[in-house]
Parts: C-alpha cells; structure tokens; sequence
C-alpha cells in the first residue's frame, strides 16, 4: 500500500479520537488504553475549526501540539482531519449566505454540521486559509502520517440551491457545453417549452409543482458532485506540499448516493471508506461485503483503508442495534479479507454529549470492564496476527456493473414503476454472487473489462452509446455478459437512445422489448423454468437470442423471460424480470458456462474470500461450518487448519 | 356538433402534436403514418411559448407556418394551441415575482411548467400580446379549425400565494361582498377573533399552525378558480375574433378538484377533456365512463371532445401500467358511446427526452412494428366507420348531483369524520348504477332537473337553500330523490343551515339528524334488510319519513338506516350509512319504482350504452356476454347483431 | 379551594360562551336555557380582542357591559378570558414581522389563531395596553369571579423562529449561563465544532440537514416555555391588582408536551384543565383518569378546575367519536372524584361557523330536544347533590414521576430507540395501577416525596443528580421506588452521567448497565417469570441487588430483566424491558410489600376513587359491579348504597 509508507507494520487499528472533548486526565487514560488495545493509528482534529480558529484569523493550535506529541510519544500514528466538515459560528454569522438552501427554499441552521455551501467563495477563502495554516504547522510532525479532509463529502449535505450555487452552476454549465445551443439540446429544452436564450436564465432545478426538467436534474447532481470535489482539490492541493498522502473518508461507497466516487477516486491518495451496518437487516454482512469490494474496486483493486465502522450501535438508525458474540470481529476481518489494510472505528471513546452520544465506541459510557472493550483489545491482537496480509491484492473473475449517473438518473421522477430503484437490483445479484462464494469486483461500464470471465449489469438504466460497445466488445472477445430489464435505456442526458428499447444494448443482446409492462403492486407472474417473478414484465423480441425461459403467466404469457445470445466468442444473457428466491438457479449454470472459479460444498452461510495467500473463511451460522479441500496454517492460531470453521467464528488459512 | 364545423366528417381522431422535438425527417415520417392510421385531428403549439417567441417581443413562427402547411396539404386539421401553460425562461428572470408561491410560502422553480401566476399582471400582459400575435397570424390558416388555450388550467398550479394573488384576492372580495360587514359575516370572523376593519388586513389563508377560516378557504378557492378563467377568458376574447372555436383541455373533469367547471363549461365552445385510467386500479373502465358522463353533462347533453387519453402506459402514476389487449379499444368507444365526437391522445409520438418520455404514444419508441401501432392504426378504421354516431346524444333518466363548492367545503379540516370525502360516495353511487346498466348525468344542484326520473345526491355537505328548495320541488313534481348521509349541512359560506341536520333537506326527507355518530376506523354495522355499513352512523329522527331499513348494531341500534318520505307526487329516500357492497340491493327497488328504462338480464360486466340510435356494448369480461332482446347492424363489422358480444369486444349496434 | 371565593356555592358548572356569535334574541334563550340547566360558570370574551378593540387604540366595550350585565342578573359567575390566543387583523397587517416562524422557516398565516409571537415586543405591549383596560373596566364588576388569561398556551404555537424570538433567547442564555464558556461547557459545543465566541452567533436552533445540538434544543424548549409563561405573567401582574383570581386554562395538562406545567403552577391562582377524549381509544377514561390525577398534582392536591371537556364529538380529531350513553356522566364525575372543583365545557352552543361548528357542545345544532340537552340538564342536578364535595381533597400513596424536561430530552432525534417515548411508559405504570384501583399522584423528581410509599419512574431520561439523590433518600428511609429502564442517563444539559448507565440511579439500584440492547422492530422476548417483553433488552450488571426475573430469551439471555435492591429501610425495584400485558403481575407484590392502602375483590374496569368522605364507584362496564365493604349514603340518589354499581353507572358514596 504505496500511500502511506510511514504508518506502522500490518493492519492499522485505531479509530476517530476527539480529545477536545475530554479532560486532561482522561486524555492520559486514552493513552494507556490505546496502547493496551494496540491502537496504531488515530483520525484527528476532524470537526475541530471552531477550537483551531475561535475567530476569524486567530489561530490555537497548542491543545493539538500537546495531543500530538503525546500520541507520538505513545508510537501512536495520526491521521490529521481538516475540519472544514463543521465550519465554525462566527463564519455563519459573518457569512450567512453560506449556509445551504434545500431545493424547497429552506435555509438550514448553524448548530449542526456541513453549515457551509462548498461553492461560496468565503467558505472556499477560508477554508484555504485554515488548511494553509496546518499544513505549515504541521506537515513535519512526525505523528502525521496521512492527512484526512473534510468528513464524508455529500453526507448529509448533497446539494446546494443558495445564489452561491447558482452561480456556481452558471459557470459550470458554461464549461461544459460551450454554447446554448448544445445544452438546449442536451436538456431537451423544447419539451414542455423550456428552451434557454440566456446563460443568466438558468437557474437551479429547485422543487416546483410537478416533474422538473430530467436532464437539469442529472446535471444539477453532477454540478453537485464536481462542487465537493473542487472543494476537496482544494485541500488536497495545498496538503500535497506535505508529501504526505492525502484522503478523505467516504460515507459508505454503497450509501453515498449523491457523490460520484469514480470521480472521486484517482484525486485520493488511498480510498477510505465508513461503513455502518442497517442494524435490523438480518443480511447486512453480504452488504458489509459490497461495500467492502466497491471500496477495493474504487481503489483499483489495490489495499484501502476501513476509515470508520462501529463496535456496537449506530446512533442514526430507527433503533441502534448492538452486535452479536463475534459480530464485531467477524465484520472487521471481512473488510481485511476484501482489501482493506485498517480496522478503524467512530470512535475510540464515547461522547457523553452532542448528537452522537448513543452510537458506540472503542471505550464505551461503561468504561474497560465491558465485553467491547474485551472484543477491541482482542481484534487488535487478531490484526497482529495478521500483519502479513498488508499490502495483498484479491483477485475477482466476475464484476458488476456500477454507475453513480445511472444512479441518480434512475431515481429521478416519472419513471415506468416506483419499484425500479437502484441498488434493488444490484443487491440482488451480489447476494445471489456472495451465496455461491464468488468474490466481485464493480467496474463503471466504460471501464476495461477484458479481464473478467463474467460482467453482470443489473441496474444500468442510463448507459452511453461507448458504454454499449464497451460492453458489445467484452462479448465478442468470449466474456459472458449478464443484463437485467430496464439497462441501457437512456445516454447521459436522459435520452431515450433511438429505435426500440434497449438501444445500446439491443446489438449485443440479439433482442429489442417493444413496451415495459411493470406488475402491480404484489402481482407476481411465474417462469418456464417454475420459478416466480416480480416488479417487471416485457415484451421481448428477439433478434438474434434464443430464448431460455418464457413467461407463463402475466402480461407477456408465452414469450420471453430469459435470453441468450451467442455473439462472438462470448455470450450475452438477459433477464426480463426479478426473478422471487431464483436468481442464483439462473446464475450458477451461467458461471458454470463461464468457468467462473469458486469453492464448492461450502455451506451459503459460510463467507469466502481469498486476499493473496490468505483465505477468510466467516461463518456467520450458528452452526460450526465444514470446509472442505483448504490445507494450511490457521493465522490467528498458528495451528494447522482442521477443515472447519466454529459457529460465528473466523478462520484465516495461510495458504 | 355546431362548434367546429370545418372539422372533418366523423369522429375526430388523432392527438398531442410536437413536431419541435424532432428532425425534418421524421416530421415527415409522421405526416405519413398520420395518414395510415386516419388520423383527422392534431393539436399543436401547446408549451411552444419559447421557440414562438425566444426573447420577449421576438417572435419567430417560421417553423410553425410549415408545419401547418404540411399538415394542410396532408388533409389533417390543427386545432392551435396557446402555449401560455409554459412561460418561457426569459420571462421568469424578468419577472420573477411572477414565480408561484404555495400555501407554505415556497416560491416554485422555473424548469418545469405551470411557471407564472394567472393574476400576475406582466403574466397577463405577455399572454396577451403572444395571442394576439397567434390570432393575427394563424385566424385565417385553413389548417386551424380551432383553438386549444393553455393547458389543464388548474393542474398541477391550482391556488396561488404570491403578492399579486393577494392583490387580486382583495379586489375579488370587494367585488363580492361590497362591504366588509357583508364579509364579515360571510365568513363568520367573529369565532376565534377575526373580524376585519379594513380590507388590507386581508390575506391569503396561508398556512398555520392550526385551522384556518373554512369560509375564507372556500372563498380562495373560489378565487383561483376566477384568477384562472380569468386568464383563459383574455385569451378566448382575443381568438374569438377568428370565427374559430375556442376551448381548453379540462384536467380531467372528474379528477380536476381545483377547477369549478360548471363555471368554465359556458365559457368554452366545446367542452374537451383528458382522461387518463388509474393503471392499478381493477375497476378504472367504471371511472373512465364516470369522467365521460360528467363531460357530457358540462356540455349541456352535446357532443363534447375526448381531448387526451393514452395508447398505454402514464408516465405520472407510481406505475406506468399497460393497456390489456383490446383496452385501448374498449377505452376509445366508451367515451364515444358516451359523447365524446372525438378520440385524441396525449400523443402522437413519444418524447425521447423530458418528463413524460415513458407516456405511451400513438408512435412508441418501438416504432410501427409494434402492437399499438396496429391497434391505432384499427381504431382509426373503426371510427371511420362511426362516423355517423358524430352529433347524436346520450338520454339519462337519472343525474347525480355534483357541485365542485362541496366538493371544496366537505374535504377541508375538521369534518366529523376524515372518512368523508367527495368522490368516495359519488364513486359507490355511480358505480352501483353502471353495474344496473344505467347511463347516469350529472347536474348542478341548482340546475333545471325536472327532466329525470331520478335524481341522486351522494355528497353534497354545501348546499345552498335554493338548491334543496330546487330538490323539494322537484320531489313535489312527481321525481325520486335519493339523498346520502351529510348531505345539506351548510350553507355557500360554510356555515350550518339553522336547527338540526340536514338544514335544507329536512322538510323534503320529513327527518331530521340529532346527533352524528361517525364509525371508528374498520368498525361496521349491520342493517335490519340484512346488510353491513361502515363509516357512518347518525341519529335519524323521522318526522314524515317512514323507516325502510334500521341500523341492527352500532350506536343507533334500532333506530332508521334507510328512510323514504312520499312528498307531493314524489318521493325522497336517505340513506344513514355506506352500506358495503349493498348499495344496488336498495337502489334496485328505487329505480323499478321510478320506472327507469333499463335492459334486463345482463352480466354486469357489461357496459351499456345508448346514444341516438347506437347502442355501444362494450364486454369488460374475459368470457363472451349474450345480450338478447337487441337487434340490428353490427356497424363496425356490418354484418348483423346475433345477441353475443365476444370477450373483451366491443359491438355497436344500429338499431 | 380558596382561590374563589366569588364562585357560587358547590361544584361550578358551565363552559365557554361565545355570545359574540349569535343575535339578541339567541342570547336571551342563552340565560334561559342555562338557568334550565343549573350552569353557575361561563367562561366570555376568550378570543374577542378583534371585537373589544377593533382598531388599535379604539375600544368597544359595550356588547360585553351587556353580556356580564344580563348574566350577573340571572345569577351565573363570569371567568373573564383575556383575548390574547387571537390577535386581530389589524395587529398583525401592522406587525407583519410579530407572525411566528416555524423551524423550517415558514411564516405561519394570519387567518387561524396564535397569530403573534409571545416574545414580540409589539405584542407584548398591545397585550398590556389591552388587558389594562379589561381590569380597569371589569376588576369591579360584580358578575366577575375570575380571570382566563389567554387560552392554551403552547398549542399549538410552542416554539418560534421569528427573529425577536432569537434576540429573547439570546437574552434568555446569557441570563441562565452568564458566561460564554459555562454555556460551551453545557451544551458540548467541542462535539461537531460548535464552540461559541459571541452571544450573536447563537442562532435558535433551525432546521438542518442533520441533527441539531441537542442540549441547545432543550434549551430552546426550556426558553419557549419562559416566552409564554411571561407573557403569562405579564396578564397575570395587571390582573392582580383587582383582587380576584387568575388562571389560565393548560391545553390537556397530560397532552401539552410544549410547556413545563410544573414552572406555570406556582403562578396561577387556581389550576385550570382542558380535557378531551381520545374518541377512538377503548381505554381513554384511563387516560381521563391521569389527566385529572397530573392536574390535581399540579395543584398540590388542592381542588382545581376543569375548564373544558366535551359533551360528545371533538372536532380536531381524524373521526368525531360521539360519547356513549352515560360516559358524558361519567367522564364528568371522574373529574370531580380526581379533585375538580368544577364541570366546564367549550362550549355552551355549537358555533355554526369558524373551524369548530361540528364540535359538541351543551346546546347541540339539534336544539333542547336532544339527549345532549337532557344529559346536561340531568348533570347539572347531578352536581348539585355533589355541591358537599367541593374543597376536600384526594389522597394518594402512590406518585409517578414526570417531569418535562425529560419529556423533552427523551423525544429529541437519535435515541438508542424509536419506540422509546415519553408517555409510553408513564401510560403503562398508570394503566396497571389504575386497573390495581390505586389513585396515584405525579410529581416532579426533585419534590419532597417523603410521603409515599411508593414512586414509580417510568420515564425519565434526564435526571439531576439532585433528583437522583432525592429518590436514593426516599429509599433509604424506607419508600419503595421502582424504576423503568432508560432512566436517569443524562443530566440537565442531556450530557450523559459519568461511568456506567444509569449514572444517577446506579447506587440506588445496586445495579449498573453495561449495553443497551433494543430489539427490533415486533421483536418480543421472554421472562423468567413467564412473560414476554418487547422493546428493550438490556446488559444489566448487579451490584448490590438482586435478581427477581431474568430474560429467557433475546440478547440478554441468562441475565437480569427485574431486579430488587434493599438499601437502608427501603427497597429500589427495576425493569430492564417493557413486559407485554404482564406489568401487573410485576407491581402487585411490589404494591403489597410496601402495603400500599387498596380495595379487593372489585372488578378491573369498576374506577374507585375516594375524595375526602366521599367515595366515587364508577361502572365502565356493561355489567353491573359488586362492590363489598362499602356502606354508607349514596349521595346521587339520596338512598342507602347497596354494595352494586349499575351498568355504565356512577354511584358516590359519603362515607
């Protein structure tokens, strides 16, 4: 992990330390714990701006020269927040048209965080000014290993519509399509009579009493992403100096929806990721597991860093539900076996204040007699074990189609059903992928994919005419492409591509559908093969394809549910519904076909990664698991492996 | 049908014209497939504001001109459409407090439509000079049989909040009331400390934290409704020089609330309506012919315009259900055999781009290859061949009483129960009389009604006492009332009727109510004829009326559910309750008694209709349906009627 | 009940009465029929400032002269309201900027009531200018008993956003923190960056796009509570001067979230209740029963008044449930049995405009030939024979404590569960005791509590550490306390207590908790004992107590769910869950222990109260109810109580 050559041996274990707010005699204790842990590494000063510049232009920094010092004096790295994420009272004050305006017209309050447009020019002047000021101070610490900007980009602040915004967005437009004519094109201006004479008649798509403009829309959200990130550049250009690398914490790859993290990801140094378990879904390791190989495939496939999970609750959702015996461990070591070379929390001690004061910690409200305090001190002498495995690479056959704009453009308004959303779809592959022990990488559709045997596209409603032969060509060159319904439909201003559905794709798939035909709410329809269906139904024609499984029953009784066409030296299936329970019968011959390489006769509940010449195995039943066929030395032991793997444990067999 | 006689003969067929979305080539295309499928009818220019005219006072209708001509030279005739439902960009930036504001004092974007304020008077003045303009030009274009003004008045912009509706709003109350003692009282200012001394202490009833005056409520919804056809009116003067007619698409007649068209019906040459089927909801073909009647009945019994309606799918529902086979056909011959002289869709061609890009369209985006291309394609042969039904009329023994200003007053705050609502009991009324094969008219409670036998008043909370005497007399008169609960309670400003419920109705019903007993949520009753109801209950007190029915349960257990008063040579029936699925087991006996002309002895699933001397029998079920007793010319087959119409079919019969 | 002595002998009887809005001759029936019904009391002139001065500076005091005058002649009492609740039209056309504000920034509308800010320093002074006049004029008049001030404070105006809130409340802080530094300290500004330098950059904490601070918004609370109690106070002080009582009417004292009735009480001279039923509720006496038990505390056990109930319907709510035969009854001697000294009602007769007109009244829409009329006629004798009850007092050994600043804090955003409500757990304590026939008392935590032998804290979250040593002596010397889980976590500024949960309550307990464990949503659990329990789970450490149930099930498996310490004399009880039905069970044994004073062998749904030599027997059944070991004189009736309570009945015994 090339990024950050001064951080300690192994698998970095720390969390997010906030001493400010904490005595001096608690701040020794810190220490003391963090070194009993084998804490190596600790986020800080993110949210600090109020206390590192209590007014404009006066600066205190010597509360963070004393943590500092004594976190180095302990061989505890540090990972240095800019704090911009909390931009301090007086700013608002000086500046009240800083504060962000909701596309409904509301100007939010001061007292919580993201108080700030990242398009007003004071907050972009004083944020330069606030970040100059900690990278000369400092940027030679020898405590500072990485720099840490901002806090989770378009979490909870997506975008902006003050007149900072706007003019913003004016400028950007102007960059983008160069004259009016292009983007009245681009937007389908004659729809509904919104042609533009004038850069000064645009204004932001703000909420109006029916449907808004689509294309604005995407482009707002684009606008919006770029925005942040110009805010982030910012930073990062002047903390580059350092020669220290530079991140900032992404708000759960799979949850961010409002930032495009393929945008994001060649301007960080390392990726970083905070991923928080949906506390009451009994799922939510499989989408621990996605959010884990989208960071990796965010970072190139090469190691990346947990920058946040949690050891227990989580204090935003409807109930902050604690973890299981083993929960905790079985989590961190499946973020280690999917690519990530940290284990960090939020948060080393819990606050006994603010909004966060019930989301869990390192050291919780009840102190070190605790079985979380037991469990971090345990993972931490897990992680020793497994230092060898820093800096290996997991390798995937199979990738999934991933793309922020088909994202956003899919959950705008007016589409054929309600119940098209955008990670429906792609949760349901990945499930049906991580049950048959397959490891996925994600990739944006006009990625290289030539080096997968299998790429699924289960959600890619906006997709690029490039995009579409990107794809054409992965076939042609003997790949196995895996195309759910409603993929391929517009181009990147939400226009519908020409001919019948689905335009870009109909070449390769051998098919065109001549009118969506979305069930009702709870209507069901059964499949040839004697499965059942939801959600979609549809015309399909085939032109090329032969079709796999039919409709039985529904709108489209009689023709085509599942298709196949052989295109070159590849093939190209396509599923026309949502197949209830069946997906992996539908799938697993396909990776047969495709000679995908997986383990067999591995219980569904048992997780199977190999990072390198280690193989993960997590058994999240609560029966013990059997594992056939892996010889090897069990790590976090030392014993030879026996071929099973205890209920709720974690086995990680060194090849 | 005296309004457009430059029309082609038969019935008009055709829709939504946008040739600005597209190339030269495929406009050209389009004149051609119009010409395949018959088509006899576009409207065109709706939302074409700023292409007309790009900056203000440029106007540019070159493009326009050759569309026009082409369509001429095709045979197919334009009816014009004023584009004032999308005031162009330039015109938002230059008067931008001509923006609409909410109730909640949210000022709308300007990227979607509906963007400008009918009372604003910049609004007015630009919507002036623009038609003008299109008059002069257009007045005497041989391709123009008719006008089309703005689009669906009061969807989705129905009420107003910004300063210019205020200032509009004072005037309209001056106008109104004359002085402020006349207001005050109106309005009942004295509850809850009101009172008015001066009419600039007058506001819109904005939101609050709490209930504002109903009768200030009512009267702002009398307001906008005048704000818009005050709007509609400067255009139709304007055009009403052509010679042309002049008309505007309702919303909807049964689904436009904000709208009082028994206001706008007399203001308009042809009455035209939008209808669009609720995709979901099993029994829509039953509403569709609710929306049909209720056209008609605004047109005075004459022939009115199918304006809109769709091929398939709508794009604004949760889901954009498709049309079943034969649907669409079923669709298009129940509005005619209901009236309409026209079937026009929303729209000839699908959008590519925009809001509505997955609305059906006589053209999907699969092109002609495609099964509601054929079926459009039949249609147009199929009304070819009704083209003599064209100016005949529907007779109704029965109307339903509808009046928009209850429909206001029942659904604002604080009713007895939030169970009440307009339509709900209008719909069961309906729907149980289209299930006994009953063509049912709609009439203003203070319309001339002595025509029908019966007349039926589901929902009518508002009541003025002109109204119930109109009913009495009509009862004297000979005719049958049938009268639901919560009927008759307050007067044109909200204000209970003196004495006991119902105020107007008491004397003509021989009751009175005591005391309301609304249902909790699920609780039902049961009814000595055997039946159950729900959602109401009262305490009916008989004072000439004799008892038909009495509640079983409940709390008026023993007392009167179903009551009839004979009165001079009539009678009046009331009904105390919602019976469930009951309701045609007690109009039965009523309507025999009336001697309403009614076919006997077919499936109810068959729709029946009569109009001049066409009998349109439309079979919504899945098997055949015999239908004896009638004979005659099939004329869409010519063959002769053998008293069987096939599944899902449509026979028309000469008789 | 010293307060006033004015009043006419025995228990008050009457209501609202709005003369206002009716003709002469209405107004004479009024005298009539209220002396027909034996009312003594009406509440004139609540919301009538628009009548009393309809133009600023220009009063019209006549109509009300004649109004006190007629009822002083027929011998009813006047509680003379102050119409501040309505400011009228012309106040706020010239304050246009006194409106509130919500905290989403939405300026509240003029044409509702509690249209001005009680911060507002126009309003403030157009209030004295006002209520000076009324006390001139009215302080002497013989019909006036009493002052009303203002109607229900704190709804539905609790907070506003309005810029003279936020000068108020900045004044507000630095009186209550005096330095800049105590309140950082108290409100935890060092989390999320908040630290104040100024005093002007505290905003009022808005809306935002995430979580506010939340010991800011219970500041906020806390200040809105001190806004309206001083304008309060501000009536109260220039009412005084006339030497009769002043109250104000609390909106529901169980139901008002908004305001801290515990700061208002001390400052009224009688304490004065409106009560509705939950109409659709099955259990809503109970919830009568508590209103009426937290008033009586309010009072400090002295008599207070019912300002308003209903005869029936209420119109606010989504159905208006009309009552039963005899609840009227027996919703108004419940009242009377829990320490009423009067039975009032809004309203005398139904309005037949405004927002109200379907809420029940005395006087129906129907007339006096009601069973509405009738019923008030047969209370009103009712009350008479009652008339020996007035001023003696009730008698409870049994408290629950509550206290708003819990309420508050519990109800903020990102607690460890959302099923954690206020009144969720304080209904349930109640419930079980009511059912248990105990008459139970509320009090504040800090109170002198010493003369219970039992306290119950069902609910409370916040809790000083005062209040903590306060219940921790009450054990010691002997009281039982018995404590529901989630309380005493975090002290006044919602800062969790050092250490363990539950800080404040640790060493009372003998008990610490080492991780809370909230389950799911529908998530049930099993007890030791034999129950179930849903809602919480939690770690609970002993340390000192004892175990009485331990979970069976759930993630607390083995560990305890109800446990008892003995500390000093007393003994300190424990629930780690929220037992389903079975909470009985628990209390029972807890209740006999402690030899809390109670009737045996009646019927659960029989309410037993005794009020000094009286005891009330009120039958919610439909069957009749023995009552053993009772003898004595049922005063209703005049005849010797025979140990049965009829159906539906309400028998009053004097012992």
């Amino acid at each position: 992990m090339p990024g950050y050559p001064a951080l300690p041996e192994g698998i970095a274990f720390g969390g997010d330390y906030y001493p400010e707010q904490w005595p001096r005699e608690v701040q020794e204790e810190d220490i003391r714990l963090m070194r009993e842990a084998g804490v190596t590494l600790v986020s800080l000063g993110i949210f600090a701006w109020a206390l590192l510049e209590p007014a404009e232009g006066r600066y205190e920094f010597g509360w963070l020269d004393e943590v500092l010092d004594r976190l180095h004096a302990a061989g505890i790295a540090v990972n240095l927040g800019t704090p911009t994420a909390a931009p301090p009272p007086w700013f608002s004050r000086k500046y009240p048209d800083s504060r962000p305006v909701t596309r409904e017209g509301v100007t939010v309050g001061t007292a919580s965080r993201e108080g700030a447009c990242s398009s007003h020019p004071a907050f972009r002047t004083a944020t330069s000014a606030l970040v100059t000021r900690l990278a000369d101070r400092y940027g030679e610490h020898p405590a500072v290993v990485m720099w840490h900007v901002h806090n989770e980009y378009g979490a909870p602040l997506g975008e902006c519509y003050c007149a900072a915004s706007v003019t913003a967005w004016r400028e950007w437009l102007r960059h983008a399509y160069e004259s009016l004519d292009a983007l009245n094109d681009a937007w389908g201006t004659t729809f509904w009579g919104q042609r533009y004479g004038d850069w000064d008649e645009i204004d932001a798509p703000r909420w109006s009493h029916t449907v808004v403009n689509p294309a604005q829309r995407l482009d707002y959200a684009r606008f919006s992403n770029e925005a942040h990130l110009a805010h982030y550049r910012l930073q990062r250009d002047l903390l580059r100096g350092t020669g220290k690398p530079v991140t900032t914490n992404f708000a759960g790859t799979v949850n961010c929806k409002s930032m495009d993290l393929w945008r994001w990801a060649p301007e960080l140094d390392v990726i970083a990721n905070d991923h928080y378990l949906d506390g009451e879904r009994p799922d939510n390791h499989i989408h621990l597991a996605m959010s884990a190989d989208l960071s990796r495939s965010l970072a190139g496939g090469a190691p990346w860093m947990l920058m946040e999970h949690s050891t227990g609750a989580v204090s935003w959702q409807p109930r902050g539900i604690a973890k299981r015996p083993g929960e905790m461990r079985r989590n961190s070591l499946a973020h280690v076996a999917r690519g990530s070379d940290s284990v960090m929390f939020f948060q080393w001690r819990a606050s006994r204040f603010g909004a966060e004061k019930f989301h869990s910690a390192m050291v919780p409200h009840a102190g070190t007699d605790s079985q979380i305090w037991r469990d971090v001190v345990s993972l931490g002498a897990d992680l020793r074990e497994l230092a060898g495995v820093r800096g290996s690479r997991v390798a995937a056959e199979v990738a999934i189609v991933w793309d922020w704009e088909a994202y956003w453009a899919l959950e705008l308004e007016w589409r054929p059903s309600g119940d098209l959303t955008f990670l429906e779809r792609i949760s349901a592959f990945y499930e049906s992928l991580w049950r048959a022990h397959v490891t996925t990488d994600f990739v944006h559709p006009s990625a290289d994919i030539s080096g997968y045997r299998v790429v699924v596209v289960p959600s890619s409603y906006l997709m690029t005419e490039a995009a579409g032969k990107n794809l054409q060509r992965f076939v042609e060159a003997g790949g196995t492409l895996v195309v759910s319904y409603f993929s391929g439909i517009v181009n990147e201003h939400d226009t519908v591509h020409p001919g019948a559905y689905p335009g870009v794709l109909r070449e390769v798939l051998g098919l065109s559908v001549e009118e969506f035909h979305p069930l009702r709410e709870r209507e069901t329809v059964t499949l040839s093969g004697g499965g059942t269906a939801r959600v979609w139904s549809e015309r399909v024609r085939l032109t090329g394809a032969r079709s796999d499984q039919t409709f039985r029953t529904g709108p489209d009784a009689g023709h085509p549910a599942v298709t196949v066409n052989e295109l070159g030296a590849g093939s190209a299936w396509y599923l026309a519904t949502a197949p209830v329970g069946g997906l992996g019968e539908i799938l697993g011959p396909i990776l047969d076909r495709a000679a995908v390489t997986r383990p067999r006769g591995l219980p569904e509940t048992l997780e199977y990664v190999r990072r390198g010449r280690h193989v993960f195995l997590i058994n999240h039943a609560d029966v013990p698991a059997a594992v056939p066929g892996i010889t090897g030395t069990d790590v976090l032991t030392g014993a030879p492996f026996y071929g099973e793997v205890a209920a709720g444990a974690v086995t990680v067999v060194h090849l």
